[in-house]
């Protein structure tokens, strides 16, 4: 079996097994993630072995130790692990949810309802916790998931997808449509043909998540058949206007660059208005010598993610030059100004071409947790579907369902 | 320039239009609006001698006659187009209404608000009204757009693309942003890698909507790095169950199958449960000879779309069965049960996996106008973003603005 074969046949079963998730209701799938979350808790020993051969083969193989870390589970994150499949199991199902409903003159009646995208592919690097926050994510939306995860960590996601397989097995019973056994795959070989396979069957997959850096995510992109969900980068930046509080200027750009820079949503670029320049500038720089960040002041590299604690810094004229660099160099990711100046304020969340635009806050908040949505699976900088943090209600599209009378069009 | 070079020129132009487009409100929008139909009806001689020349081309190089029809502006076309546009200026503004708000522990206040998507790109084949309509739907969604049309109907666009954009400059006059007659763009080459560097650039376009055959959208998916909705075509079903209303039955296929058989929500295939195929079949096969529908019983080739008076017909054991059939051989458009059983029909409405789904009516109806929405640009069989019928909440993305008082993440 070539490598793309053995991956449509996970198609075809996802499909299958989508088909058979439509019939659950809401119980149903609640009573499946719990069994789940024991399975793992039962199988806890056998990952963590798992996940130490795949930790000693990545340090042996001299790869870095930061991503060693990403793919070391500890028991904190494999407790969090488990945790997160209760928290979704609290989280309300959108699946079925009323959108819209009318009656037309021809005499039909129209409901927009929300439903189950059907396949969803998530392909991940080497944090092996990703298989199963993803699957619960998935499972409760009515969605078969095929995970495809970095070859560093196979032995790590064999182990936790047996354990689900196995709870899924559990609940099943001999009861349940075995087609439902299907629903979480893991995809067994790391052939990069086989991600190339998975993006090129719009039969089988009926959207792709990429969990990983800017080169996955395009060589995706580049092969793709089915929609991709995605942000390639995160390039935020705050705008300290003339009208700001420097004050709280500070402390938010403070938050959004040293609380977490490693992430998506820390700033990467401040621009400050010229008539404050010569104030607030001298206080950055201290900051910056007090929390060890590197300020990129003349050698500015706009458009670039650091992820680390380094900041690229400009002057601009005025409110209309900050959203004009930020839609020419930023990445449609998270934007803030800072400033008392309502129209200015207005202007800018009005303007900025991004998923999250913020008025004296950090954008460190664009996160599903954050935004009140439960959990997340991904945040998007794409505008079809899903922009910003996706949660539940991302993972689902509508049906119209309409009922007549023996109602025909004239 | 390569046809590349002029494309990414014109792709530049929109993103910058799509920027101006954004500082405008409904009414200036609508004022716009108006002035191109203006335009249009003082331009009509240009453009109805423009579109003499194409279809006298058309004639001479032998085209097939219902190609000939499409690309023919009648006086009645000319006058539906123009309305069209006046039609569009009455119906609601989507841009900007809100869509969720709340308030957060951190002290961040969240609005969901709808924005325009940006930059659309329409490629359609030989009916040259689809310039201006798909370009009012755009418009009033302050999305800029660019147009690709076919080279049999060059001459037509040209004339009514000069006439959108005099309309354009004169009310711009001096005082707008010169960058909002950029706002409708049409491709004037018509080389086939026009279409491919089209669909290639996600910097300036946001989507791709072709308005064409099937051929013409496979190409276009299989090139595209921007997201595409479209419906590849549309193989649409009735069931008729054990417990169906066989009078309401034969009304509907008559309706879904005659009344316009050319259209892709028209039927293409019969389903008839075995219990009633001894009842319902001879009154088929007479109402087909009585209107010269072909019967395909024997020589069924499933999954085809006819377009013309043709039919498949098969006999299935039951709903599940029905189901079954459905979501392998269909294209996920529109599929109706006819039945007194609710629950089969409920279980039907919920397991077929296609954008529309009926209970006792036809599916002719699935249709923006017939749906309440005014107008449609497209129907979608895609799951994400848009499914089925596309009008203007469709043409628009979301956005999320955070307002807070220097709230930064703990």
């Amino acid at each position: 079996m070539t490598v793309e074969e053995e991956i449509r046949a996970l198609g075809k079963k996802a499909r299958a097994a989508a088909h058979a998730l439509r019939t659950l209701d809401t119980r149903a799938k609640n009573a499946a993630l719990r069994t789940i979350a024991e399975m793992l808790e039962l199988s806890r020993d056998q990952i963590a072995a798992a996940n130490a051969e795949d930790v000693a083969a990545a340090k042996a193989a001299g790869l870095a130790p930061s991503l060693v870390d990403r793919l070391t589970l500890t028991d904190a994150r494999f407790k969090a692990m488990v945790d997160g499949v209760r928290a979704v199991v609290e989280l309300p199902d959108p699946v079925g949810e009323t959108l819209m409903e009318r009656d037309r003159p021809s005499g039909i009646h129209i409901t927009k309802v929300r439903e189950p995208l059907g396949v969803v592919a998530v392909v991940f690097e080497s944090r092996p916790n990703v298989f199963v926050d993803t699957a619960a994510l998935c499972f409760k939306t009515s969605n078969a998931i095929i995970l495809r995860g970095g070859k560093e960590a196979l032995k790590s996601n064999v182990a936790l997808a047996e354990a689900v397989q196995k709870g899924l097995a559990r609940w099943c019973g001999t009861e349940r449509p075995p087609a439902l056994l299907d629903a979480i795959q893991l995809v067994r070989t790391t052939d990069h043909d086989g991600v190339r396979a998975l993006v090129r069957m719009p039969e089988y997959v009926d959207v792709a998540i990429p969990r990983g850096g800017e080169r996955l995510i395009r060589a995706m992109c580049e092969a793709a058949l089915v929609p991709v969900l995605k942000h390639y980068k995160g390039v935020c930046h705050i705008y300290v206007d003339e009208q700001a509080d420097l004050d709280m200027a500070l402390k938010i750009l403070d938050n959004a660059k040293t609380q977490r820079p490693g992430t998506c949503n820390a700033v990467e670029c401040l621009l400050v208005n010229a008539r404050v320049a010569n104030a607030f500038m001298p206080r950055v720089e201290a900051w910056a010598k007090a929390k060890g960040v590197v300020l990129h002041e003349q050698d500015v590299d706009w458009g670039r993610e650091f992820l680390a604690l380094e900041l690229n810094v400009g002057i601009v004229m005025d409110v209309d030059e900050a959203i004009a660099h930020i839609n020419t160099y930023g990445s449609h990711h998270s934007e803030a100004i800072v400033t008392r100046d309502e129209v200015n304020a207005a202007k800018f969340l009005r303007l900025v071409d991004s998923a999250a635009v913020y008025h004296n806050a950090s954008t460190r908040f664009t996160d599903g947790g954050e935004f009140g949505m439960g959990a997340e699976i991904g945040i998007s900088t794409d505008k079809l579907h899903a922009r910003g943090p996706m949660g539940l209600e991302e993972l689902t599209t509508y049906k119209y369902r309409i009922t007549g009378d023996g109602c025909v069009r004239s």
